[in-house]
């Protein structure tokens, strides 16, 4: 913890503070006293009640007046399968914090400057196994694993709670996929179904389809009783569903724009970050050659509004207008894709200025 | 009035300061104290003389170096009347300040915890009344009526400033449906016409057209000197022009994403509101039924960037891609709409997560 | 320099500070100390080995441990031309600060109130020149000249820094169009090229391609190694590309929604800005007949989200809705184009109330 950092000098480089509501106290996650004392309450949440119950089939929860049951509360819900020719699509994954270097080159080569220590913090993130838990797939890292499927497909989630550090529930909630309420990975309160609370040392098992709708760039992230914080810390990543048999793009990049904020971080600089990295060189750095078929999908990853700007290159937006600098909203996504005709090195960046000289940048190198 | 709070205290859970010019005065609304100013210089502030002359129709104002006229301010216009096969929908509308409960059950549903008092504040709302203003049809709300037209129709509203306690002129001002100069709702210094300034005591009646290009869904607010601080009290509603003999959906809402500022309230939280209200349990909650046609229309309603994301539902946008969470600016909208075919209890949310933590969310019950 | 206003005195007019990394330091630029220090900073960067060996050609930069080369960065460019039938066309501008009044006439039209002094201070402004830098043509202006052409053509930007004031290299870098690595016109610290780093007295002469996926409205600005300052500065201005032959609208207008920053100004108070200038009778006055094809251009200029609204008129947005107010991200654009049919006088602004509050509006007359 650094000591003599008063609340202004978090605020102050983070500019407007995260709130974040938990265990029935908001808190304004201004300084580290902040999140400590966020965390603190995560950890005391119980079980609800209405999880517990689909859990472990005991009696019904008592009567709560603050919280009436409806009618919709007492649904049953089957768990889907494929649709004929579909598949059922596997993964591993875990929720675990890890020590996260912000920057493991110490430099950022846009700016042409060294970053200054400390550069590491407790970050949360999700991380891929290979089937049964067997082993790790590489790395964690934020974000967490793309999932894949085509439309007519099922995703089956092995989710597990592998954290120990922070003592408290996760879970994974996607966007776009459709879902029952079991498996949507979200905490309620006293409405929570199974899937919302998966706490330290749990495992669950989502399954979500690849409806003709979901056909898209999605985040996924977590959605826990403290996921205002956990999802800052790193508990995202992204879902990608194509239609049956679409050619993949030769190249392609799913990039989070977020930040991490002082308080989480203890860090007293405002982390602008592509991928939970910051700057050009630490940031991924991108390569294609001309011809190739290139897509970057870009993500809103925090409370912020971003855009995606690349030099060199411009393409045509949904809307049918070209552009070059796409707005991204709070986990909403942009998908940028053209044949690459135009070698060199490109920046790409967050058009908010202050982002961009805060981090939020990176190399795309293209070859002849 | 809370004595002992400073102006971090109302700035530091509020965010940015609302900035409000009245009177000839640009004020920072940090906290109770400025607002009681910006409303004292919006009492002191006295008709334009060209509306005052439209009004009694003395002689024209003198001249005003600061203010020239041009050939367009001595136009006069007409009011028109419904294209053929149109018709004249009336309504009588009023703004009046109340006293109004953020958390009338005084729990938060989604976060599973008590709102702490206080809750209640002055705000300011339009109420519909029957024809004549003959007896107010149910209670005054925020957001106020919604008015409805197809298109070659004319919406004629008749408005009233019942409000004593403020005591300043307010509008009502229109997005999305023609209307001249003398109809515009807006005060504009010298220029404003008579529409524009509509003293304590008084009434007006607006004529819109619902022309072909009007069709959508649109904010009313008001626009009158003091529109910055009156409107984030809670002087807006909606507006929907639909095709000739379009089908409504079975289930259709309009929801205004907005804050309370806390140099408003006097309540030294956060309040991030859907229709006036906080938090799952106070919002609206929202039924459906499998099968059913069901339209969201979510409005930005106030100076920040929000989103509309809900649980268990995706559509297609208006640029033909599918989305679960559209972002919405300032006193714009976006339409989700889509058959229903997802039974449960789903939460609705800004994805600003702040946001969310503050209390924008509420309850979608889809029965099966 | 004011004496006598502390941090928080321009931090809290301004909202959140910018942030501002530049010469290996990130400095949130939060009172004009903090600028004056970017400004040192910037004065000191030297011009990049690269950048500087394609100048002159000496022999390659020695190896650099933190910026090692690519492949692609040994690459060489040809200078595009003019596709058949296509032009060239040149222009000469000049990047020169100036003392730069935000309200000329001293008065807010639209709210009746006069704008308090100081309203002057030192901009940084693009000017057009005739061929050859001959003589200026007009006044220097926020935003820069609007640079056209048509599918098929060059545009040939004969760039000058003409700045004796600040001391530090600036650039023009555009959006849009096509260019290779050497017209990019941005500083990437060790890896920047010629046209990224213009020194005080140099010229440099781009050459960008009106490709047919550049058809838009565009903004170019500054990128040297200064950009996030010295674009807040007044670094920007439009590039406008049509296809071959198409009809420029009867009435076109390209209008920047921006802030100028206090600690940017010295100046004590939010300016909002449209065109460098605040408030309605400052800022343009544009005016249109009935019958006219009328377009608004609108871009961002700054770090925020704005929108343009209108009064009295709706048009069709890109994804074919029927829109009166279009949010507008940073260095994006959007176009308002209808033909007039709705005389008088309107407002034009920005719907974030705090933005139209202090300045950011103006006004549109039409005749019948």
């Amino acid at each position: 913890m650094n000591r003599g950092l008063d609340r202004r000098a978090f605020l102050g480089v983070g500019g407007a503070a995260l709130i974040c509501t938990i265990g029935g106290k908001t808190v304004a996650l201004r300084n580290p006293e902040d999140v400590a004392a966020a965390d603190a309450y995560a950890r005391s949440i119980e079980r609800p009640a209405a999880a517990a119950a689909q859990k472990a089939k005991p009696k019904p929860p008592a009567t709560d007046v603050h919280n009436p049951k409806d009618a919709v509360d007492g649904l049953s819900f089957g768990t889907p399968q494929p649709q004929p020719g579909g598949q059922v699509r596997e993964y591993w994954i875990e929720a675990k914090s890890l020590a996260w270097d912000v920057a493991p080159t110490g430099w950022d080569q846009f700016m042409d400057h060294a970053i200054p220590k400390p550069r590491t913090f407790r970050a949360f993130a999700y991380r891929q196994w290979s089937e049964g838990f067997a082993a790790p797939l590489g790395p964690a890292g934020i974000p967490g694993p793309t999932l894949e499927a085509e439309v007519g497909d099922v995703l089956r989630v092995h989710f597990r709670n592998g954290d120990e550090s922070f003592g408290q529930a996760v879970t994974m909630h996607p966007h776009g996929v459709r879902y029952t309420p079991d498996y949507d990975g979200a905490y309620y309160g006293a409405y929570t179904r199974v899937g919302g609370f998966i706490a330290p040392g749990e495992e669950f098992t989502y399954t979500w389809e690849a409806t003709p709708d979901a056909v898209g760039v999605w985040p996924y992230h977590d959605h826990g009783p403290n996921e205002t914080l956990n999802t800052h810390r790193g508990l995202f990543g992204s879902i990608v569903v194509r239609e049956r048999g679409a050619r993949r793009p030769d190249v392609e990049t799913f990039l989070f724009f977020h930040a991490f904020a002082p308080s989480i971080t203890k860090i007293r600089r405002n982390l602008q970050c592509v991928n939970g990295r910051v700057a050009a060189g630490n940031t991924p750095t991108v390569r294609a050659k001309v011809g190739q078929d290139v897509a970057f999908h870009t993500f809103g990853g925090d409370d912020m509004l971003h855009t995606f700007h690349i030099h060199g290159h411009r393409w045509r937006a949904a809307d049918g207008t070209f552009t070059d600098n796409q707005p991204v909203g709070p986990m909403t996504s942009v998908t940028a894709r053209w044949t690459e005709d135009n070698p060199g090195r490109w920046l790409y960046h967050c058009h908010v200025l202050s982002h961009m000289d805060a981090g939020m940048t990176g190399w795309y190198l293209v070859e002849p």
